[in-house]
């Protein structure tokens, strides 16, 4: 099968095609779909968000389209960023992951140790060329530290201690980070109720 | 704030309040709240399961009740024992846990390493004197054992493998659990949605 991956982050798209490249799905993105898209983001929660990008490129193409919506929720910020994690220093450009992990530090300069925990979630939405629609979420879990670690990933990668490695999730290495992201756990949702 | 816990089991009444006892939330039974209530079980979903329990709660003491409905979902499993986790094997007595985890392995016996992932899933509901209501999720994601392993927890603890922590559920002393599990998750959100 054939899916369009809504987005046009590389990374995601990335992750989104190793995970289901095993279960023999074939993931190619806007670009590769001819869509020049930019679809606004404007719902309120990861899942309004997922459906509104799959629904587009549905809309537009008639083919089987596959979004992510994502993003870190931090318990003492009572769930920010959020929806909002990509956009939360406000910054646009290239510089964006290093200004959103800037103010996520400033924000919790005062947050002791064993209160700084957080979740990403990511919500998979799914629509097929019969109309039919899939939503999941998955979510990994962890702390938030204070300083930057690790070159892989992106986004808050850098800052998000994952419970019981002791890493970051920019210090995992591809294949680990696969097995056990938000991101691979709504995906094996995903593929659950594909099936 | 007074809650009362809509379970009668002890080792589900002393995570709940362990967790919430930290949020200035004492939490009693229903023994301890006079009510001797069996109620069904019978929704499709553990957010329905919890909000059935917790509904009844409210409906008979007008109090604050709260509720977890939880279970085990294996992937190679479909989602399977899911809803049905407690009542997996049919036995419904003492020897409930032995027997469900002696079916679970039985159902994977064929199914190689790698294939043997899971998480386990909690729902809280809450409904409040003034009828509101918080429903929230919460997960931990892992793998399942060939072999129990591990005297701490209940359930299929002692065949749950933790991601990032090469130990059992069961393995995990309740501090450690207490921090990591699914219903620690989904109370960490509940209180997020409480403040």
């Amino acid at each position: 099968m054939k899916m369009i991956a809504a987005t046009n982050n590389i990374h995601k798209l990335e992750e989104i095609r190793a995970i289901l490249k095993d279960k023999g799905i074939t993931v190619v993105s806007l670009a590769d779909a001819g869509l020049t898209v930019e679809i606004e983001e404007n719902g309120d929660s990861f899942t309004d968000n997922a459906l509104i990008k799959a629904r587009e490129v549905w809309r537009l193409t008639g083919e089987a389209a596959i979004a992510d919506d994502s993003g870190l929720e931090v318990d003492a910020l009572g769930g920010q960023p959020g929806v909002k994690s990509a956009r939360y220093s406000g910054e646009t450009g290239d510089d964006k992951d290093r200004k959103n992990n800037e103010k996520l530090k400033a924000a919790l300069r005062t947050v002791p140790d064993g209160k700084r925990s957080a979740r990403f979630c990511s919500a998979i939405a799914a629509v097929f060329p019969n109309g039919k629609e899939i939503i999941v979420e998955g979510y990994v879990y962890g702390k938030i530290g204070y300083t930057e670690k690790g070159g892989n990933g992106f986004g808050y990668d850098p800052l998000f201690i994952v419970d019981g490695y002791g890493k970051t999730m920019a210090e995992l290495d591809s294949k680990e980070k696969n097995k056990i992201s938000h991101r691979a756990n709504a995906l094996k949702e995903f593929v659950k109720k594909l099936e």
